[in-house]
């Protein structure tokens, strides 16, 4: 018999009440054998981007097959599509198609995408409610799918991948010695902040390892900081409480405080606002 | 072979520090094929009425037979009695008999309680301990009835279910274009508030979605919010930052501000002091 | 066919973003029956000491054989070692040798010690990383070695179990009618504090449940706390808000309010700094 596939959850639910028990009792109710992964429950409130950030940071290293379930779902029970994506990599997500598939139709790319049919999809006993698809919907239609109660073409019909909802999403530029980019996303736990900036292109710019280039950080146009900043593989080559630059867990440029928090002590953020240049 | 139940936990430890580690530990020392879930650990300390709303709000979206452990123990060590609660429809709880039972005795009905019988069902190599009766009473007796070690005559002596501690829970109440109750519980995370009206009571009593009701909250007699705001389906209905009523995921009324924090943005709170009335 | 044991991670990561969700499919893609367990991953940041504390406070709890990835990890990318310690007990743990290994050496014992090879042991595709061991290292060695890909000489070779880096774990001392200690480690979550006096050491000082023991806790000197407070078995024989002693769940003297938080309730803390004094 063929393996079950994982299922991977990440919603802005928090663990504070009784939802994510609720919507993983509905996934063990349709199938018993079903292997749940908490992906993350901690997702910024109704924030798409990180949503979609945390997909593509996370999916590449699970076993091909796995069924993600992605919920940040600020316009749940208006109209807004439901769907389940299948990657050219062979994952699944199941997910409001609000543009929380912009990093992974952008970076790993979506072979197919179909909207749930809610008719036959839905958790029947829980008609009358319009707010909680991650229960009723989300979580029932993936383990519907995981379990090979329905198969892929069951979930309901396909529509045209390029009519997918995408958020925009900043190129860096690079020249002799210098490039420029935005922070793209935190790491809201140690409080770096990671660049849209690709090591290589880093590199082939000029810059390696050891380097002191200088770093200036605006927000809307209005500088945040500026100085000469050590630039490494790790952490621990800086003294602790140095700024720093370092290559991160996806080959991009990043930004840090030594042991301490880069986003609280100098008071930024990410966002199409914050932009990142760097000169040697 | 018969299959083993879920065991579902929900807690107010946290994951903060190692109880939750160990308490997962003795399960699988018990017996190493039981499935746990984590149903949440972030209970507000001390909160019994949670532990008891919890309990109700997710138990109906699991397996019959599942396993639910529920430790939210101010009283632990002292003379409250531990038991093993089997519910009408086929669940168990393993929880202080200190009102945690109350929502799901009265909503969902309980068949049969029986009170841990701590010289067989009490995990033998912690005896001098008194403040850990989630490792050393609750989880380890839970792991053996699910593993069948023991059958739920085995948990100790049965007692009457009439003697199990009950919080007084508040009716909501109806007449022509008016209804009114009490915020019984909030969603800790998004800041909604929930009430005790059922959204078909509150329908006979004339509301339907699009209406705009006149809110009033009181708390203890003061009044703390008044205004009219729109009853919808789902939070999409209303503008970003709008108070307004939807039907909860329990069928029930509730107040919300869309993709806002209702709780800190008013100052709202639950509980038996806390009134709304709402009239069309 | 021979079970393969758990695997138990703790860090310092959150599940605020994707790091958790990556680490655990790299777990499932190098074999997809491995069991994952959270013991925490809310420790506090770079804080050695705490997971040193954790792992002791939670193994013994466990099935012989389970699989411990400890990953606090401040010199991640720089020259500390990466290992695989063997307990006496027969549990093993995956953490760089950083001090995390202190309790579990000291008061459990350990057999053997071997330092992970990178060349084998270490995620093939992530070469260019320096900054996530837990994912890239940690997590893939740990796989491997609970999924049977490796025995344990696979690992890495051996050193002395005497390099094994220890931080200082102070002494309580005793005399007729006294004992002298530290606070050890807090319960984040209850704001208690956990001493290292063992309970049956400060029986034989003259120390018995129902006393009222005067406590002296100075913080470097300075005193913070002077008082007469009950020593019982557990909070409730104290009243709510009430500053008491009783045993704590490692059979040690401890420090509360009942239903309250000490910790912030008389701004203590603890560690080496952190002196507490009991007087009949």
């Amino acid at each position: 018999m063929k393996e079950k596939p994982i299922l991977v959850f990440q919603t802005d639910f928090t663990y504070k009440e009784g939802a994510v028990c609720a919507m993983y009792g509905v996934v063990k109710s349709v199938d018993r054998s079903l292997e749940i992964i908490d992906g993350t429950h901690e997702l910024p409130q109704y924030d798409i981007w990180s949503a979609s950030y945390r997909l593509y940071q996370s999916m590449p290293f699970w076993p091909k097959g796995t069924v993600f379930v992605s919920v940040v779902d600020p316009g749940v029970g208006t109209a807004r599509r439901a769907c389940v994506a299948k990657t050219a990599g062979g994952y699944y997500v199941v997910t409001p198609d609000n543009g929380a598939l912009t990093h992974v139709k952008k970076m790993l790319g979506i072979a197919e995408v179909r909207e749930i049919d809610e008719r036959i999809n839905r958790l029947p006993s829980t008609t009358g409610v319009s707010v909680f698809h991650g229960r009723d919907l989300f979580g029932y239609c993936a383990a519907r799918l995981a379990s090979g109660v329905i198969d892929y073409a069951g979930v309901g019909p396909a529509y045209p991948v390029e009519q997918i909802v995408e958020l925009p999403i900043a190129e860096a530029r690079f020249g002799e010695g210098w490039a420029e980019g935005v922070f793209e996303i935190d790491d809201p736990n140690f409080g770096n902040l990671w660049t849209n900036i690709p090591l290589d292109d880093f590199q082939r710019a000029g810059f390696a390892y050891g380097d002191m280039p200088l770093v200036t950080v605006t927000h809307s146009g209005i500088q945040r900081f500026k100085g000469r900043v050590l630039f490494e593989r790790s952490f621990g080559y800086a003294g602790k409480g140095d700024v720093m630059l370092y290559n991160n867990e996806l080959m991009r440029v990043a930004m840090a405080v030594t042991q301490g928090d880069l986003c609280r002590a100098y008071e930024l953020s990410f966002g199409p606002d914050w932009s990142i240049r760097l000169e040697k």
